[in-house]
């Protein structure tokens, strides 16, 4: 398998709109992905922990992947959430994802047992070794109760089929980790373009592989960015989409200033949705937003009325919507 | 669907024997099926957690489950474990299983995701509408991170499609409460015969439901036992199932120091098999013990051999195997 | 010093009535005093965690187990709660009590640094070495952050001036390897009575040592019994006294149907009165029983209203109180 | 009491030297701030967690405070830390401590119950209230269990007597919420000096406040400094005072290519350090620059022979002491 180089910049982790029977909702799906592509997203991203890939499984995480393939221009790269548990039903769901055309698939590490470091690599390494499809390491230990350790990530980034890494853990230690043991030591991220440089005021790409750092952590993204992480993947993509890219293009630019405004604003989006169980708030901001209905996937609870009717009130005064409840 | 009434007593959560592929050590199956029948267990249970069934995937679930079956006598029931995902997953699971022949099906909720317990609930009950087979409870939350509050299983324990439970969260207090919750308050688990009672000395049942409860912790046997609990379906079985069986005994004969001799002595045993990433120590102990070799499923590391050899002479010395390594 | 031995059964561990000013309420202390006393409790401890110890400080401490011992006739043992923060504070501490006249402190860990387990040993050994006063350890990690290993209480429990320890871990199988670790091999706690035995159908002491192992958790009680604990320090012994003594005595006697009725009746009270930081629903309580008013000290908040409204409720529909709000 | 403004920069979170008998080593304490004052550190910070003082007790930390105060010139202040236990105790410390002249305390909350965050700000309100030295928060809550909350420290910030917080959680988003509750919204942290700034590229300083916020996680500083925060107290400022200075500096001055290259050079010197219970590796480094012996207060245990040897062979290789055990 060719290496394939992920682009940096503000990616969406894509809700996954539902029916009243939870299946997918195929006209909310093409207003969420319209309005996240005008909204200058460099990947969509479905069916992770926004996408309830794990609420949702294969079959419809598969029907998902493909209906998402279907709606985006092929520039722009689709990478698909699967969770993992066992290493033959990975293989066996990449060979389907392989089939829809997709980019990459976000592969989580499974979540019942305790995984050590060294079994965390083998794990990745056999499906490296077979997989049709470039794997984005995804490490998010409040849901799996695995940390992929940065040694780690550095051992596995060395591997064609392995692309890049989500990091979700909220720990910026950790990202710095990783950031470090992948760089190669030679790159020089958040530079600002002092005398002598190549002119690029900051670069927010790593120069030392084909390895792509994501931070899925909305609040933390300037800091990431700053700190030579390359991008994102974000929950908040769904509803501002606008914000994730301004603050990757100033920080891009140099233009800290306008980055930390965007980023505060960013932050204050993310604080009033982050409501109930995940992603419970951000689908009542789509539904409040006009693009589809708040339900989960399995038997996860939606919003309460009173929460949903708060959350609807907070976005308007922050002017994310109209006022029109 | 009928009710089925499961019996208390000791159950094994059988290994899983693996050849040097990782496919199932037929012949290891046998010889472990073989010992743990003669040792007096009550049922035998596959691809739980010391069955690694997480490890497995649904292919080698389904292939094991057939198998044990196949050894096991009919009047002795097969609970095959099923660690869940989502919903529709499990569901065909469920079906394939049936198919085998199996008694009943173990599951343990999803692991991905939290799940506050009016979820848990719905996802039980979801299952138990459309379930061929009825259903063990699992609640294991140090694998996966969700408890199922004693009230929710109180309300589960009403629903024909749901056997009982196998608590192994090591909490005390959670089975106490479980009990509580599943007892009808009509109950005298624990009895010791006081005049005007039935006669049976110690009844380690529980008169009120057709509902079983039973501890996945070895060292708290005889405690849940005395607390009320039917029985239990324990790791230590594969190794040595006389200890547990003597246990119950015990407790049901009003004998509680020849019970409290036996729960010492299987708690040296469970102390001293605690070793590696589960179920490292009790795999060892097998290939000790001359049953199968002590590979684990998918990638996680066996014992080192320095880990293995002091386990071997731990045993040695315990008299549970024969000093000649 | 000389070796103490601490009697078994059911002691309390003491609440701390306070005036409006924060200050130790002595009427309110007489009352309680008195009630706990004609209830049956074998010890008094004032100042652990249900006395708000950490809360009062050393000052508040020392004169709260003067009015303590000067309420308690002599016979009646009480042990003064000490949390310990560094040994020469401890030291400067113990002195002071033993100048009360105190039986006893009982003494947890620093809860600030972690502590491994060979750090634990040394700082009981450097206290039992200089300390005026016998010490009983305390074992309550969800405060400390410590546990005391096993094997250290083992190797504690054989130093004259460490007459037993408090285990408020709920692990009932870190109670177990402490009852393993101190009991010399030869004991037989939860003796039936088997032919050739001395008479007492079960003994609740532990007889290999002058080392008295105490549960802190009420609703352990009868399974820490019944392995082979000496008895309990208990919060619940300030509101009902009678119902831990009744555990103890069945257990002593045999009886395990009235020992399961009263530990049943007292896990009710128990999970009743667990609301708010604690101690604020035994608080609650015994303002609800006429003892004393709810208030906590330092800054902690006692139960609001409406939630001490709906404990009084509880505990008059458990008849353990009179209908009278 | 008047509002002090404590300075921004990188401060030194100072290391106790010990002598044999456990007391305060003189001279080792004069090397090591002779040390600190030349690499340039903007405050000097005994007794706080690297200053181990919840191990020292009240006396010894007032005995380091004085000697510090008089070994560090009156125009650089000196924080000493207080891990309080009680508000007695602690009102009672603070004014011994303001008779030494330190210039503040870093008071970490109480550590042994739990606090919600409504009893956080009545426990610093009364403090506030009564302190005769100006207090710095101190949200560690990896040793207290507590966390201060962001609303909590904006409240407390208003506070004439209250100058700042160190947080020394880890979790970056925590700073951003704190610099977030305390900024006022008209700061611009981080700004590069647009058009119509005032002329100082980037301002280190929040300036909405007379509230200082330090990190205290020194893999963070470059992140935290360029989403605000004020400054540094850190560990690693004992051996390498230097780089933190440096970092602080280039940050402020725009040069953030070579604040990188400092950051990773910190990295690496914090990561090595990073070994045995806290601080073991900041003092074994100590006794490795010839500055004072490895000991460590009370019973804790500094690093063994090997260790030692491994962390002196790891800061030879950076470079940062001489090849020469």
């Amino acid at each position: 398998m060719d290496t394939v180089r992920l682009p940096g910049g503000a990616a969406v982790a894509l809700a996954t709109p539902l029916d009243e029977r939870g299946e997918l909702d195929h006209a909310g799906l093409e207003r969420l992905v319209r309005r996240v592509l005008s909204g200058g997203v460099s990947m969509v991203c479905p069916t992770g922990s926004t996408g309830e890939g794990a609420r949702l499984g294969p079959r419809r995480r598969a029907e998902v992947a493909a209906a998402v393939r279907g709606l985006v221009p092929a520039e722009v790269p689709v990478v698909a959430g699967l969770p993992a548990t066992d290493t033959e039903s990975v293989l066996t769901e990449l060979a389907g994802l392989a089939a829809t055309g997709v980019t990459a698939a976000l592969v989580s590490p499974p979540s019942y047992f305790p995984m050590p470091g060294d079994e965390v690599l083998r794990f990745y390494e056999e499906l490296a070794a077979a997989t049709p499809l470039p794997i984005v390491l995804y490490n998010i230990p409040q849901f799996t109760k695995v940390t992929i350790p940065p040694p780690v990530v550095g051992d596995l980034a060395a591997h064609p089929a392995i692309a890049g890494i989500k990091d979700s853990g909220r720990d910026m230690e950790y990202l710095l980790a990783v950031l470090e043991a992948t760089s190669g030591g030679t790159g020089s991220p958040g530079s600002t373009g002092s005398p002598g440089s190549t002119g690029s005021p900051v670069s927010p790409t790593n120069p030392a592989a084909d390895f792509t750092v994501l931070t899925g952590t909305d609040t933390l993204l300037m800091a990431g960015l700053l700190s030579g992480a390359d991008g994102t993947i974000a929950a908040s993509a769904n509803l501002v989409p606008e914000l994730g890219a301004e603050i990757c293009r100033s920080v891009a630019s140099g233009d800290l200033d306008r980055a930390l405004r965007a980023q505060r604003r960013l932050t204050d989006v993310v604080l009033a949705c982050r409501r109930g169980t995940p992603p419970a708030g951000w689908k009542s901001a789509l539904e409040i937003a006009g693009i589809c209905d708040r339900r989960l996937a399995g038997r996860a609870a939606p919003l309460s009325g009173q929460d949903h009717a708060a959350l609807a009130d907070h976005l308007a005064r922050l002017g994310v919507v109209k006022e029109r409840r």
